[in-house]
């Protein structure tokens, strides 16, 4: 029987020395630069002549040190205080659709707060037939629904209204998860307690200091909003809301309530501090658009960027980033590396689903030199993702919310990638 | 300007004593236990009187310390030492489709290894026309491919082979996780290395100590094996591989190699232990089926389950499971809780995906009496999950591996659950 594992090793060393090369993905690559010689290839090293880790080492496991630097991070001089703050998703190191619950974005008005299912309530009450509270338990009896959606604070790319700020994509544009949430129907749980017929607004808010309480029009309450119970398959996190939060899919995340306590139906929005003083789009004339819940088309390259430079020189290079549509699914993502004199369809690499992430992929084969590297989404209502510039055009320069403009990083022949505009 | 927000504790009382209900998920649940009385409702609690966790509290965080029970477990006496064992997934407490890397289980043959990106290597060889080392940006450097596969081991539920032994579906049916995997395809890497016409399988080991080698025909390397550099979005966790694992969609997990370091190309099978002593199907006659490696079609429910007894009595109760098939996408699931004698089909919740766990669940009116409560998967060949006793009059009673039957849990009139076989 012939068993290639018996083979240690001194026919590998022979076997190398014969005529094995680095490769480092196209004929154009590294090619023979440790040829015979790499250590890791010739010696037997200490991982493969030992025991590893038993199996009850970690019952819930956590990254592996070296990807400590795969983190949320936040910025101290954004806000006044770490309590009515924000951080961000690491979204220039990750990969796929799905962020995991560790390393997904916060916002929080008043802190993250720790509620137990057993002190949890919810309420139904305003313009209902039949006012009513649930316990975490009476949740779980209702019919549970899996969806996959999107989370982006209003504020995403906030900074960016002014001009490039911000360097890394994790803080351009990482105020986003997107996460498989099972939960109840928002509309069946209204149901049990009877809308009556001049409930036209829910208004919901959660059990933390701020309450952060936001209006809903009936009509989205009843179509697909969920009031989430699990994330990515296991219960929530506590700073995400635990035990339950409201899902709104491709409406801004201030309305995806946290540990959510009330819901009061009303014949008229409340307009509460959350939806008159923020969450607002100032316009160059002074006055503010309202009620701008969806977030328009938008996509970013994640990588490479100004986290992820190119270490490899020219050669293959793999260009990848997130797209994303409030208004339904992607239908398109361009990749140019010319700063928009040219488009290329990218690859839609995996899950495309409306109100979700969308991963894409371009692959090219990078001559070294300088590139301003841009992505634009296109989602399937024809939305086609406008500059920076154009969006400044008929907005002006004061507002905060709802950047959605296309990002250049403008990558340098060392591979070195900046957050630039493009006049 | 109305604002519910304002209202503070003294106008809510009012508002319960004069007529709020707790429901329970339905008219025939727990109305008005707490009527008027629930502290809970009726005073400002302190997760509403202060501040909570600031967002630099956890960069990188974890489940909240209630759901400390939600973790993967290993039961000591099925194996002889824990760095050749399994632990199990708590499939009971999950929901959705997506399997946390943190609790998804582990099988390892000399325990889990450490081995940094930087050291990583892949060496290709064998039957090639360009025998080849890469890095692991060298593999950074290829197309990358997003997919969501379940991994299965040959093992789960080889214990039930001889009747109902375990309590728990966690421990029953765990040794499964479902993840969505960033990678790149194995052709492309084999494409790079030129394979000769007489390579007919590739052989693939691992870094550690027992290298855990499988033969795969070539057919299924060119097809749609992955090897994963990401799951869930983020970097492969150290127990699952990082920085590199096979992901074989549809096949035994023994064959999704962690710490992939080698692919060799052969003009047969190596026949190596992990496929000759293990992983093969004893059958009644003595002799055993070998090259059994797609994982048939199989459903379990999660919940309820003898770790997740009903608590609420009769009324509604939502029941939900897992279903899955190596050999495509699941077409229907179907609930029984008579035993078998009627079958009712199940709600297929979220995302319907070839040889990925598909989730349902079934909504039904608990009369509190009995159950015998089981669930048949049938798949898009037309294949139908058999009972226990169908397997085992073709294999018999030996065998370890492939138990695909159909589960039963006795659910009793207090709502305790165990694992049963009905004759």
């Amino acid at each position: 029987m012939r068993d290639d594992t018996e083979r240690k090793g001194p026919s590998r060393r022979v076997f190398l020395t014969s005529g094995a090369a680095i490769m480092a993905g196209g004929a154009a690559a590294a090619q023979g630069t440790t040829q015979g010689a790499d250590p890791l290839i010739t010696e037997v090293q200490p991982w493969a002549s030992g025991f590893g880790d038993p199996v009850d080492a970690t019952p819930y496991g956590m990254p592996i040190r070296f990807e400590e630097h795969v983190v949320r991070r936040n910025v101290e001089w954004l806000t006044e205080s770490p309590v009515s703050s924000i951080n961000f998703t690491p979204i220039h190191a990750l990969e796929g659709t799905i962020t995991p619950q560790g390393c997904a974005f916060e916002r929080h008005h008043s802190g993250a707060i720790e509620l137990s299912k057993a002190d949890y309530r919810l309420m139904v009450n305003g313009r209902v037939d039949r006012p009513l509270v649930f316990t975490f338990d009476d949740l779980m009896r209702f019919p549970r629904h899996v969806m996959t959606a999107f989370c982006e604070c209003a504020a995403n790319g906030g900074m960016e209204w002014g001009g490039a700020q911000l360097e890394g994509c994790q803080f351009t544009q990482g105020m986003i998860h997107n996460m498989e949430y099972t939960g109840v129907m928002l509309r069946d749980v209204l149901a049990e307690a009877g809308v009556q017929p001049e409930g036209t607004w829910v208004y919901v808010e959660g059990a933390d200091a701020s309450s952060n309480g936001r209006s809903i029009p009936m009509d989205k309450a009843m179509d697909d909003v969920l009031i989430a119970l699990f994330a990515n398959g296991e219960a929530l996190r506590m700073e995400h809301g635990y035990p339950a939060r409201l899902v709104v899919p491709g409406w801004e995340g201030n309305m995806w309530v946290k540990w959510l306590r009330r819901i009061g139906v009303h014949d008229q929005a409340v307009e509460s501090r959350e939806e008159t003083s923020k969450y607002t789009d100032m316009m160059p004339d002074g006055r503010a658009r309202k009620w701008t819940w969806v977030m328009d088309a938008k996509s970013v390259i994640t990588s490479p960027s100004p986290q992820v430079p190119i270490r490899h020189g020219a050669g293959p290079l793999v260009v990848t980033g997130l797209a994303w549509s409030g208004n339904g699914a992607i239908s398109r993502v361009d990749v140019s590396s010319d700063g928009g004199a040219t488009w290329h369809p990218a690859r839609l690499s995996g899950d495309v689903k409306p109100k979700a992430l969308t991963r894409f992929h371009y692959d090219m084969d990078w001559d070294g030199s300088e590139m301003f590297l841009m992505s634009r989404a296109i989602d399937d209502t024809g939305y086609v993702q406008p500059t920076k510039q154009a969006l400044r055009e008929i907005r002006g320069v004061n507002n905060v919310y709802h950047n959605n403009g296309i990002q250049v990083w403008w990558v340098r022949a060392d591979g070195e990638v900046e957050n630039v505009e493009i006049a």
